[in-house]
Parts: structure tokens; C-alpha cells; sequence
């Protein structure tokens, strides 16, 4: 996943353009993802496809003609979607359009300016300070014109019509965190769901943000009532624990099973409530569109100093952390896929587990902790009344532990499996 | 505020007599409080009018014919409803008919018997202690007889027949903060109130405790069910954080306006659940009556040593203390005026904050905390099912913020109000 | 109490057998239990009442022909339901019939196999370690064969056919927290339930832990349900806090009333969710079952080092502990016979309860825990909804407290009782 990551950094992706086009062609190497074009114009709910970007060189030359600032070492170095520019102008004119972070001297932030047309270059403030008067010349060598948003989309279907969406933005340039991190896990976790019969099917969108999610949204319509849960991945390389943002009701499936995978996993973690700030989760869970879709992340955006800045580079992403995010998704999704209702087929007290070679052997020994706890639990609830997912819950005990309880019990005779 | 309960603390109060009506005469200076009069013998509920008390003079003379209380130097001196007396008596005699407090020996204790006929006199415990033996003289002029129970109300209409009741009780002699203080501060609010364009009607009673919340309930069971809300005002002047008893069922507008009040304004607060014990809120609770009447406080009754005792005196209401509790009345009622449930017109995903002016503009900004916050909670949540208060609770926002947001977003065409 | 575990004490008790039958019969002589034989091979459920097990005699001779242990000096020698042998073996051999403790080297473990065939013998570690080479003669007399599951029950008829179930298991040898001191809680709490008038009725069942409560279910479908509430009382006497396990569904009244119980003692105590591991409650709250039977208890089996081990002897119980288990476990059955809901027959506003003689007279008194409370709170929440048990868990009081203040009010005229 570090790999796909390292290959896709370079490229200045933004919400529309060929850098955009570049990551697709990368990723649909790993996986099979289709490559949508919505045309400049298109209306798409409350918006509008915006004009295309493209950029192709940008810098400052200092009043001794040498480069103060080069799109070529960084793409961060130029604010998204800034027009074209090619002028000498006074350090005091240029100044309005350079963009720095005092707090933190050393990094490049970043800057867009999408539906506002203008210019700036972003660079560290302590370059900015060391600034001489006299004369710079600006250039920048961009286009906005009619053209394309592109957005990807793999589509692995299953068994059943109903839906999981696994969104992630793709319209940040040189962010490791925010957001190749995630797209890397995403597209790891295609291939796994790819690779085993599954139940449900899985709808993975690589989209640029807001713009992507509403555009795919207005343009997808009939889809939407199959999906009946989703998450959005993010910031998912960070050596922060692993974070869950709720849905918008917070009751969903994925949220109850995204809160048992961290609760039984040993590990620190962190679920928040939702909140209508952050990623495409809000698009998604708007009121006209209420799908619940969560969003699993590391640590939150806006909430580390390296966020949004170019210290947000491939070191700030670590392997096992990439891995760690993708193995509480796969788990949860594994609740997804799996749940269901089972009904105890001898209720009256406890089948003789030993009969069925379900039974450790032997009375009166010194654990509390008990070997087959998880069949008495299932054994004890499956009153049609209460799935899977509610006895791990109540049990606290991974899903796993549970499901494996049951079909122990359901290859037994001692249990069935509900319809629907 | 404070001017007002000096002006208030030398009349002699009690449940009934002179001293209330000089309390209303003076309160009546401020707002246009109306003074009702209820005969002697009235019945009410379970309870009857009782006779009205009036004292003019009330005096000790120890054995060397030197005052040792007198009634004109502080009205806790004499008992509440003591009936007249003049005899000479020895001390052992005279003893029974002292109340002082041992642990607090320089302070004059509150003591009453409105349903018990005797006679008694309050001083500091030190003094008592230095009584000498030998004959006392002891003097009480008081009357008690067919009068009135006199209490004040004020109605504030509104354009809607729905009332709010705010009651202080005002049976107290010279005690600031019970409940002086609590009287003044709803006399600002009824100024306030009256001042502005409101959609409720205001009800706000200045009654004699206990007797006096029974006879205006027994005598106006027809005003009753219009009364959806209520607080009772009472120790608002002290020192000491807010606080807030909540209405029998806990679950109240008032309830909830009173405690995102309290939980969004970054002080010190203090919520408790109904206890059937404390002054009005446990008649207009009661289970005949079911008026959800909640308690706005600093201390709770019984809980500082000032209480009941002359050292709760005008220099233990603060002024500043009152305007707070006064500001975070009119926040809770500013929940009852405003709350409403909104929807959005544009709820497939977000509408384009930028097109209608309500966007801070520029992506990519750094800060977590986006000043929009309030306008993407309302809009997130206006799908018909949840009002403001609602919304202001989730976000965890004043209800002014999440407000003035909606109105934002009225006036852009983005959200309508929902009737009724 | 302790008196009648001494004597219990050193009867060979298993899941069958005459150590059943004559701990009965001890126990029969302080409450009228009736004894029942249920025939080897009957069905019960998924089980079957297994052939019943007999010793006499037990012990293991060294290569010096001296004894090594001998289930004389301490029936948990002996593995529960081991086969009769009789062989001269070598150490090698001998040691997987022989269980020990390495961490409680001075101690002889409990061991049973009752449903695979085997035999074996159980001793300290450190007598263990100290065996030589050499031929041990081993000896067992034991039989297995058709015979009877013996188990004893009291009925307790009351007014109503309502009942509460009583069960504590009595298959464990000398072991005296488990479960000797629940059986004498158990017998003594019988005794008290017995010699006062009662609205419900109560079964008590000494039964061996899972074939008994499987078999008393099984062979009584028809009583099960008329019982509403149930207690498995469990290590009744160690030093550890009082705890109560919850039923499956942890609503039932008997859950509350512990709780309220717990909660209002002033003692340390522990209320455990309900987990399908420990005694007959398993079976009694199974899904076709559903009883509602908690478990009441001081120290949970396996969490102290005491259990299932020769240190769980009689000194381990202390008579206080089971003076403290009776008394809540009686407490509880008081809200079980006594709850109610009351109707408040003079609602609108307090009556006046100095015209009852109920109140203690004089306003202005400086204490806020008035002790007349409890009838402010039957008062404030009798309107029908609520029951008594409602008002105590409310009110934070205990259930005696609330019930005489309900008394009282009703004698007064002011509270009327509902039927049903």
C-alpha cells in the first residue's frame, strides 16, 4: 500500500484534470476501476461541473532572476485552480498572493481557491521573510476551460443487490495522509473483497471532494436506495489511533460493527459522533440522501500540524498503520457480510454440548473464563429475537468468536439460520 | 436588581399581612404587577386562607428593664405568626420561647409558625446565652384575624395563548437571596419580556409560599392548562454557581432550553433532578396540576450556612450574580420564543454555500472549527423530524448561534419554517 | 446457619448418591423439604438422568505400603463419579489419575467426570512432588448403576399463585462457600418466609447444579410459569462484598429490587450483566425457559483462591456474611410482596399534612433532608403510573421507607392502593 502511495504522490491532482487522470490509470494497474468523465457544465443538484484545470509550469523568479518558488520541486507551491499569470510586479504587489504558515516556518501549506478566480503561490514563511524588494516575475502556465470532472468507480458485485459504498477523495496533490493513505487502502481492500464469495455487493468511488460526491450522486440517483451503508477512508496512515466518525444517526450496521471491531481489538481507538464537517460523509448523509456512511480514519483531519502542509509527505505514512486500517475495515465488513438471525433449536436449558463434541470435557474446573463461552452466549440468545452482531455485542467478544460459535452450533443440528 | 431587593429587605413579610402589601406597593414602581386579595377562610384545595398577621411591636426587657430584642431593630427576631403576648416571666419560663443557633452563635435565626398558635423571639445564640436570671418582660403586638392572603401577578400577553409561569415566592422577611434576590430578577425579566415582540404570554406570580402557589392554583384551575412551561425563581443573588432543578418529569422545553443554556455558556452549573422538596415547583408539579415548573438558583435552599439566618443579607447578593442569572433565564425562554423545526429545500447533498453569499470562501483552509459550522448543522438536520433546540443540543452550540443560522438560511430561500 | 453447613459439611455429595440423600435429610430437619427420586435413564430435554454414583472407600497405598491419600480424611480425594479400581502401577502410570494445584501447592483441587468414565484421585502438590518411585496399589469402591438423581423442594403457598423460585445447587462435597452457605441462607430464608403471611408463594429447590435444574424443569413444565422471579442463592458466606448477577433480560423485578436493595445498604456491593456461565441460573433464563432467576452472591465462583479447592472449608464462611446475604436477599422478597401502585387522592397540589398528624410541625426549619420526604414522594409520583418500587429507585430511598410512607398515607385517607 506504501508503494501505491510513493507512485501516486507526485502527481497534482485537484478536483478536475489530467493529474486526476494520472492516479486513475495508476491505481486501475491494482484494480479494475472504470474511469467516469462528467462534462464542465453538467448540473449536478445545487452545483455545476466546474471548468477544467489544468497545470503545466509555475514559478517566481527573484529580482536577481534566480527561482525563488518552482511548481516543479513542489506542487503544493501554486493555490488550486489559480489562473494564468505572466507579469513583473513589486514585492508589495506580489505579496497578497503568496500564502505561508508562520507557526510553522519550514512547510509549504496548501491553498485552493476553486470557485473564486485568482492566483497564489504557497511557499515557507521562512522563504517569504527572506524576500528582498524589487522586481518578480510571476508565471503561471494554467488552463480552466470546458473539459471534464473524472471520478473512478469499481463496482464488485455479490449475491445480493444491496450495497456498500467505500468512498475516498482524490482531488489533493502532494498529501500523503489526506488522502493517498486511504485511496491505497481502498483499493487493498477491493482486491481482498474481490477474492471471496461475498453476500453483498461494494461500490468503491475515488472522487474528488464535494464536487465528486455531488456529482456522482446527481448523477447516479437509482443507486442510492441500495446502499445501505458506507464508509468514507481517510487520513488512514497516520501513526494516530484508529478513528471512527459516525454516521448520521449513528445506528446504522457500520457503526455497529465498526464499534465492536475497535472495542474487541485490544487496541486504543476512537469513535466520534457525527458531525456535518470533514470529507464526502456530509454529502452522503444529507438529508436528501441519507445514506449512513461513515468515515475510518487515523487521526482527524484539521487536528494534526502536519495536515495540510508538506510535512503531510510519504514518512508521515507508515506501513503497519496503512495494514492496521485495513484489517478493522475488512472486520467490519465481515459484520456486514455475516450477520444474521439464528434460533436455538433445543431452548429448553442447555443441549449437552458433549454430545456433539462441543464440550471442552470435564466439570469443576478452576476458569471462570470458559472455553465455550461464546456457544453458551449464542446458545442463550438466539431466541430469533437478537443477531449475531447484538450477541458479540452483549458478549464483548470479537464477531469472529461469535459467528464461528454459531456455525459450530448450526453444523450441530442445535441451531438454524433465519431467512431475511 | 439589587437597588430593588435594599428598597425590599426592611418590610416585614410573611404569608400574609401588611408586609407583603408594601412588597407589591414597591414592586409595582417597576412593572404593573396587579395585587389580588383572597379572603380569610377561603377554601383551597386541601388547605383554607388563613387568618391575616399583621405585628407592629415586639420587644424583651430583661430583669434590669433593658431591651433585649426588639422586633424594630430586625424582623427575624419575633417568630412568624407569634401571637400577641404581654406578660413578665422568668427566664426558665421565657426559654422555651427562644430559638437561637449554637453553631452559629452570632446570627438570628428565621423561624415561623403559621398552623401551630405560639409565640417566640429569634436572637443570636451568644446573647441568649448570656441572659441572666430573673424577670423578663416580654411584649407582642400582633394581630391575627379575618384579613386576606394578598399576592401579586403580572400577564404579559404574547400572540399565542400558550404561557410561560414564573414564580418567586415572597413570604420571607428580611432575607436577601430567599428571595429578594429571585423577585428582582424576575421583575428585570418582566421588563425585558414586556419590552420586545414575543409569541408567548408571560404569567409571572409574586406569592406567599406554599399557601399562596395552592390558592392561586385552587382559584385559577381555568389558566391551567395553558401553562406549558415555568420556573421558579428563587436564591438568585448568591455567590455560588447557577443551578437548575428540573421539572418532575425532567423532560420539559424548560428543561432542555435551561440546559443547553447552561452547558453551551462555559460557567460553572449545576442541574438536579425534581426532588419533591423546595418551594413552589412542588405544588405546580404535583400530580393534579402537572405543570412542568422547573427551578432557576444559584445555592440550593439548605445548603449555604447563610441560609435562613440574618447573615443572608444584602451583602450576600451579589449584583453581577443576578444579572447572571438573569441572562441565562432570558437564553432559556429565547429557546421557548424561537424553537421551531425548519426544512431544507435543497437537501440533496449541500447546497453551494458561495451562490447565496453564506460561504467564508477558499478551500483548504487549516482550522477544524469552520465558521459555517452552524449553517451545515441546520442544514444537515432540518429534514422536518428535529426543531433548533434539538439541533442546538447535537451541535452542542447556543441556541442563538444555531438560530441566527436558520434565519440565514430562511432568508437565502435554502430552509422554510415548518407551522405549528 | 453456619451451624447447619458444619453439619453438611462432611457428607460425600455428587450429582447423585446417598451424600445427596443425607445432606437432605439434615436439612429437613430445620424446613419441611420434600424429597424426590427421579429414575436413572429418565429423559430430560437434550440429557438424561445419568446412573447414579456410590463410594465407600478410596485411597492410594505407596510403595511402603503406607497410605498416600485416603478419601476417609477428605471426600475431594477423590475425582466426582470415578470408576471402582483396584491395580498396583507404577508412579508413571498412576500420575494422570492424580490432579493437583502447582500454584496452591498445599491445597487439594475439586474435580469431577461425570459423563466420561474415569477415576482419579486429588491431593496437594507438594505431596505430589514428593511421591517416589515404586508400586502404588490404588483402591476405589464405587458403583454406578440405575438408581436415582435425588433432589429436595419446599413450597411456601401464599395468597397468590405467583411465585418466586429459590434454587441453590447441593452436588459440591466439602466445599463449604459452594455451596453450603447458600443452602443454609436458602433453608434459614424458608424458614423466615414461612412464619409470616405472604401474597406470593415460594419454591426452594436444592438441586445438583445443571442435570438437577434440567431435570426439575423438564419433569415440571407446568410450574414454570407461574414463576416470575428467581434467585440462585451461591457462596453465601465469604468475606467478599455482596453481588447479584443480573437475569438474561436484566429488567425483572427481582433485578431492581436488588439493586434498589444494594444501593440504599450503605455496604459495598457488585451488580454483574447477566454472561451464561455460572450455576442453575443458566438453565432457568435459557430461551425456551425464561425464568427470570438472578443470582445472589458474594464472591463470584473462580474469582477467589479459595474455590473449588480443600480452602474452601468451613472457616472460609463467615456467619455475619450469611446474616448480610439473608438480610438483603430478605429485602428484596419484601419489594417482590410488596410492591404496588398507590393513586394520590388529593392531587391537586400537597394536602396539608399537619390536618393527618404528618408533619413534624414548624416551617423554616434549617435542614434540607426533611423527614417527611418519603411522603412528598409518594405524594408527588402516586398519580397511577408508578409504583413503589418506581418512587424508592427515584427517590434513592429504601423500599420500607417508601412503603411506610405509603402506609401511612393510606391510613390517612390520602392515598388509595390499586388493584392489580
Amino acid at each position: 500500500m506504501h508503494a501505491l502511495a510513493a507512485d501516486l504522490f507526485p502527481f497534482c491532482r485537484s478536483i478536475t484534470g489530467d493529474g486526476v487522470r494520472a492516479t486513475l490509470a495508476r491505481m486501475s494497474e491494482e484494480v479494475p476501476i472504470e474511469v467516469h468523465e462528467v462534462p464542465t457544465g453538467t448540473p449536478v443538484f445545487d452545483w455545476t461541473v466546474p471548468e477544467e484545470w489544468n497545470i503545466r509550469e509555475a514559478w517566481i523568479k527573484g529580482p536577481d532572476g534566480m527561482e525563488v518558488v518552482n511548481f516543479a520541486n513542489h506542487n503544493l507551491h501554486v493555490v488550486g485552480y489559480s489562473t494564468a499569470v505572466h507579469e513583473t510586479m513589486s514585492l508589495a504587489e506580489l505579496k497578497p498572493h503568496l500564502y505561508s504558515l508562520p507557526d510553522q516556518p519550514e512547510l509549504i501549506p496548501y491553498r485552493t481557491s476553486y470557485y473564486n478566480r485568482n492566483w497564489g503561490f504557497c511557499l515557507p514563511h521562512r522563504q517569504l521573510e527572506a524576500l528582498g524588494d524589487g522586481d518578480y516575475e510571476v508565471f503561471i502556465d494554467a488552463t480552466h476551460g470546458d473539459g471534464h470532472l473524472t471520478y473512478g468507480e469499481l463496482f464488485i458485485e455479490g449475491a445480493e443487490c444491496e450495497e456498500v459504498l467505500i468512498s475516498c477523495h482524490g482531488c489533493h496533490p502532494s498529501l500523503a495522509n489526506d488522502n493517498l493513505a486511504g485511496a491505497a487502502v481502498a483499493v487493498e481492500l477491493a482486491r481482498h473483497l474481490a477474492s471471496e464469495p461475498r453476500r453483498l455487493s461494494y461500490r468503491f468511488l475515488f472522487i474528488p471532494g464535494t464536487i465528486g460526491s455531488i456529482t456522482w450522486l446527481a448523477t447516479n440517483e437509482e443507486k442510492i436506495p441500495n446502499i445501505r451503508n458506507g464508509l468514507v477512508i481517510t487520513c488512514a496512515g497516520d501513526a494516530g489511533p484508529v478513528s471512527y466518525k459516525q454516521t448520521r444517526d449513528g445506528n446504522a450496521l457500520i457503526d455497529r460493527a465498526m464499534k465492536l471491531v475497535f472495542e474487541t481489538s485490544g487496541d486504543e481507538f476512537r469513535i466520534m459522533e457525527f458531525h456535518p464537517y470533514g470529507y464526502d460523509e456530509r454529502q452522503f448523509n444529507s438529508p436528501g440522501i441519507k445514506i449512513p456512511v461513515g468515515s475510518l480514519m487515523r487521526s482527524q483531519h484539521g487536528t494534526f500540524p502536519e495536515y495540510h502542509t508538506s510535512a503531510d509527505n510519504l514518512d508521515f505514512i507508515k506501513p503497519d498503520r496503512m495494514v492496521d486500517t485495513l484489517e478493522k475495515a475488512t472486520a467490519a465488513i465481515e459484520v456486514l457480510e455475516h450477520n444474521a438471525r439464528y434460533v436455538n433449536l433445543k431452548p429448553m436449558g442447555e443441549p449437552r454440548l458433549g454430545k456433539y463434541g462441543l464440550y471442552g470435557g470435564g466439570g469443576g474446573q478452576r476458569k471462570s473464563d470458559f472455553s465455550e463461552l461464546a456457544l453458551l452466549w449464542v446458545l442463550n440468545q438466539s431466541d430469533g429475537s437478537k443477531d449475531l452482531l447484538e450477541i458479540a455485542e452483549r458478549a464483548g467478544m470479537p464477531f469472529r468468536k461469535i459467528l464461528t460459535a454459531a456455525r459450530s452450533l448450526e453444523e450441530a443440528g442445535l441451531l438454524r439460520k433465519e431467512e431475511g
